[in-house]
């Protein structure tokens, strides 16, 4: 029987929080779905952040993932874009456990070691990357693509522990 | 008849998440409660984000507010610390808007103001006023009585906007 393991990459933000779901069947990558939630610009950072949870607990409920996997974050433009980002990151985080998914976080090196090869590569690299392993049509709107590039991430780690495991 | 307000104030954190009850019946200001939710430090973030959710949701539900009022951030030790206390802040305003409370934010520059006269008044002269104000029978706790004196801040500008309006 082919083991076969489903997980959601997220990338939040407080305007764009994207999401990509894949599988991994046997040893093939399989493209599930991909998007991006995007908040009202009119709204309130606590308005917002509601829009962000509920998104996420829909599309969590809808493809019930076996885990999820998010990009750690060392650094960001200042103190303020990292608090608001963390504010999106927080409800990320919240909306997973709620719905019984573990998370797991990814630094940008990992993920990019684990789609090229190589820490270093840039993010026209780790795009045209995405796209391949996954056979899309075209390349994803950047923080889906991300995402989904996490979520490879997580299932290469896993296929690395399952190795020497 | 006395108009009755009742203002939420809390001060987020990954560790301990300050909250303080406050009441205004006619000119008077109110304690109801103060307390710290307090994380457990084996959890993950993830975990101590849903325990400062759930946590505080128990208490919007127990006290039922008009509104929440929240300190601003402008500036945190570094990004990684002001990464962690967005997570917290996210969870912390989420449930505000869950628990259908408005949230309203002011500047520490503005609490100290409406508490002393001063803005640049010392922790130690905020709390002692907090303490006055409140006639707590002791100083409380760090967090808690932040939480308590955005609380009676916004108190105080709800007051001033009523005196002008």
């Amino acid at each position: 029987m082919t083991e076969t393991l489903r997980i959601i990459g997220i990338d939040p933000g407080s305007r764009i929080t994207g999401y990509g779901v894949v599988e991994k069947r046997g040893a093939s990558f399989v493209h599930i779905d991909n998007g991006c939630l995007t908040t009202r610009s009119t709204g309130s950072m606590a308005e917002r952040l509601e829009q962000i949870y509920s998104g996420l607990m829909e599309i969590l409920e809808k493809y019930k993932p076996d885990a999820a996997a998010i990009e750690e974050i060392f650094f960001a433009k200042n103190v303020a874009s990292s608090l608001k980002l963390g504010e999106a990151r927080g409800v990320a985080l919240l909306a997973s456990i709620q719905a019984k998914v573990s998370v797991f976080e990814y630094a940008t090196r990992e993920v990019k070691q684990a789609l090229t090869g190589y820490g270093q590569a840039t993010k026209d690299q780790i795009q045209k990357m995405v796209k391949s392993m996954l056979k899309l049509p075209e390349v994803a709107q950047e923080d889906a693509s991300d995402a989904l590039a996490v979520a490879i991430c997580h299932l290469q780690s896993y296929r690395m522990r399952k190795v020497v495991g």
